[in-house]
């Protein structure tokens, strides 16, 4: 086979195409089915917080009542009664959103990938975290946006570094067209935004006329301290697109996701979205929102908490016994992840293959979440997939990695 | 709420966007759920099509085989289950393939996008025909592409013609990036393409080194005259990227449609993928692999073919019946439409107005499906959803508006 095809394939690629690469993330993925391998490095949810059973009553239910519906073409808006169920969880939670204010998304990453199609021409900037989520980055990236990295401190994105970057590119009529946060218990940072900080950051907002993408995948799985109103609540002027996902908190096998927002804007994602998928799946939207109406979600989510706090403590408390002095990290009040930073000479794109190698352990590098290609004595773990028993051998093994990497250089 | 939102959310747009509208169809789709109108619009399988109880059967047994695998992320490619049951249904078929020549999407339409994100840059010409689907033309579209119709002929898209403009194009140094074409009762105009128009395009293909993009939703669904070897099987040499899907043979409610190429490009269209929604719902994909397995897609294909052969032959003697002898349309062999041509003097985007306001009947305007904004006297009828009465009255109807226009203008 494929003894011609056409001749020069590379000639025939779009612009678009040759800027894109693949993921890191979901190459490591491929990883977890090697049961020798430890891997620290997606962002997977623990299999055993899966409703299974609740999902075969539903699922029973939903086919024989709603059959001929949900097998059908469904609204490119998403199912009307899931989107009613999470705006009342929204309204509960104290947002003042109607459904006209929801749409659902193939997950989050189609929210990510449709956002930029709406508002990113080639060459415009977005201003993203020094570091920021890969698929934030990979999806911008895709429509050619320039993107311009803040650092984070120890309350997330500094509003002081962004004020200065937007009076920069205000002066050079260069405005973003929007800044992305992921606000709690940041990908891959594991930092939550403390209320002040999101209030600064709304204030330059509104100051430079600049919209605002909050990615919130992992905010209902809070360990400790205290929940955070979202920046689009506090908002409360319809600025903030709010990315939300039962990745984390139900299945990522069912690829939902949602965007709360303006309706205009949401207008504009509906139009990009009828010619990118029609809709999303009205099976597993029906089966989500009978999910919801049953009260199981909220169930299931303190069980995931309770699930995840105990394997995060075990991480915790094994970078605390086995790592060397040299490196630190940080400690998530919630979500999936924690970043750690190594000394400067050591390169993690180099030791993830020594890590693989040496030790059957895998983690995801720093530099894929440092638009800048910096972080690169950083690396991501998570927490929430491998058992607690994993945990701690993982990090024992990651610990041996990185002891004789700096032994190297003493 | 949105009392300020950003001032100017017009200037914060994207070229891609700002070319791009609300489907027609789409938004037609809407009136399907009053139940006084008698809709020809979309392209919906019939309700009565849908194997429920094989459903419930089937996803039982996934949730407690195969649970906690197909509720997690998967590979960007597709199940593997799936993958290699759709390849077994090829080369059953005649079909020179392996694995790697499939991979699974979110139905065909994130095919044509993600091809579309593969190949084509603003200004890129693409050739379609005239007419052609109008998702295809919107997935093109929003990437700016600029697309060159060439007419369809009454066994498909003329390659006298096609020859003549893919010389002027080279001439021009300007080559099409692919040639789009629906060579199985073709969307909108029900036309089937004879192995030698096949042939004749594949010749051209070759001689000028352009991809095609053969898209194969109702090829299973032949209701009279033989099956036609696809231009994928003709060509051998992977110079053809065919697209298949479950939405008129399964469920469109699943999403799941599929590629069949060469590696190297599905490889670029993985990477699309990966930035676009990560992966196909795991779930769908396996209830649909054990779908296959089990047989039952053959059999349920042939209980559709039935139903839909009665509901065309009905379609096709109320129009003989009722239609002014001014009006001619397409006698399908198979698949879900016939194309309407009405005197020139009459506008479509028009009489639909009038077709609902006075009688009730609804069809998608030919305008939607020609990229030059021709063919405005024409129509394009659904003839697989409405039940077998509701098919004869509704020709009925519409034959009386149609009646009426004509007579104003004698």
């Amino acid at each position: 086979m494929g003894e011609i095809m056409i001749k020069n394939l590379d000639a025939a690629l779009s612009t678009n195409i040759k800027r894109m690469k693949r993921s890191a993330i979901r190459e490591l993925l491929k990883l977890v089915n090697n049961p020798d391998i430890i891997s620290f490095a997606g962002g997977l949810p623990a299999p055993e917080s899966f409703p299974i059973e609740q999902l075969k009553e539903i699922t029973m239910d939903v086919l024989t009542k709603d059959g001929t519906q949900v097998l059908q073409y469904g609204a490119t808006e998403g199912d009307p009664l899931l989107r009613e169920q999470l705006v009342k969880m929204y309204v509960e939670s104290g947002h003042k959103v109607t459904v006209d204010n929801l749409i659902i998304t193939t997950a989050s990453q189609q929210a990510l990938d449709l956002i930029a199609k709406v508002f990113v021409s080639p060459g415009d900037k977005v201003i993203v975290g020094l570091p920021s989520y890969l698929g934030g980055l990979s999806a911008f990236n895709s429509y050619g946006a320039d993107m311009v990295g803040i650092p984070l401190d120890d309350k997330g994105m500094s509003a002081d570094l962004l004020g200065k970057k937007l009076a920069e590119l205000k002066a050079a009529n260069d405005m973003p067209k929007f800044i992305y946060i992921i606000p709690d218990f940041q990908n891959p940072a594991g930092i939550t935004m403390p209320e002040s900080r999101r209030l600064e950051i709304l204030e330059l907002a509104h100051k430079y006329d600049v919209l605002i993408l909050e990615d919130s995948p992992y905010r209902e799985l809070r360990f400790e301290g205290e929940d955070q109103r979202t920046m689009y609540q506090l908002d409360g002027t319809e600025q903030v697109m709010l990315l939300g996902t039962f990745s984390k908190i139900f299945a990522p096998g069912f690829r939902i996701g949602w965007v709360l927002g303006n309706k205009d804007i949401l207008d504009k994602i509906v139009v990009a979205k009828q010619a990118t998928d029609l809709c999303t799946p009205p099976f597993t939207q029906r089966i989500a929102a009978r999910y919801l109406e049953r009260g199981y979600l909220k169930e299931n989510v303190k069980h995931i908490i309770e699930l995840y706090r105990a394997k995060k403590d075990v991480m915790m408390d094994a970078l605390e016994e086995y790592m060397p002095k040299e490196v630190t990290w940080t400690r998530a009040e919630g979500g999936l992840f924690t970043l750690l930073t190594l000394p400067t000479y050591i390169n993690t794109d180099e030791l993830i293959k020594v890590a693989i190698a040496t030790e059957n352990v895998a983690f995801v590098a720093g530099s894929s979440f440092y638009c800048d290609d910096s972080g690169k004595n950083t690396m991501r773990l998570n927490f929430s997939y491998a058992s607690k028993e994993k945990n701690l051998e993982g990090v024992k093994r990651l610990a041996r990695v990185i002891t004789n990497e700096i032994n190297k250089h003493k």
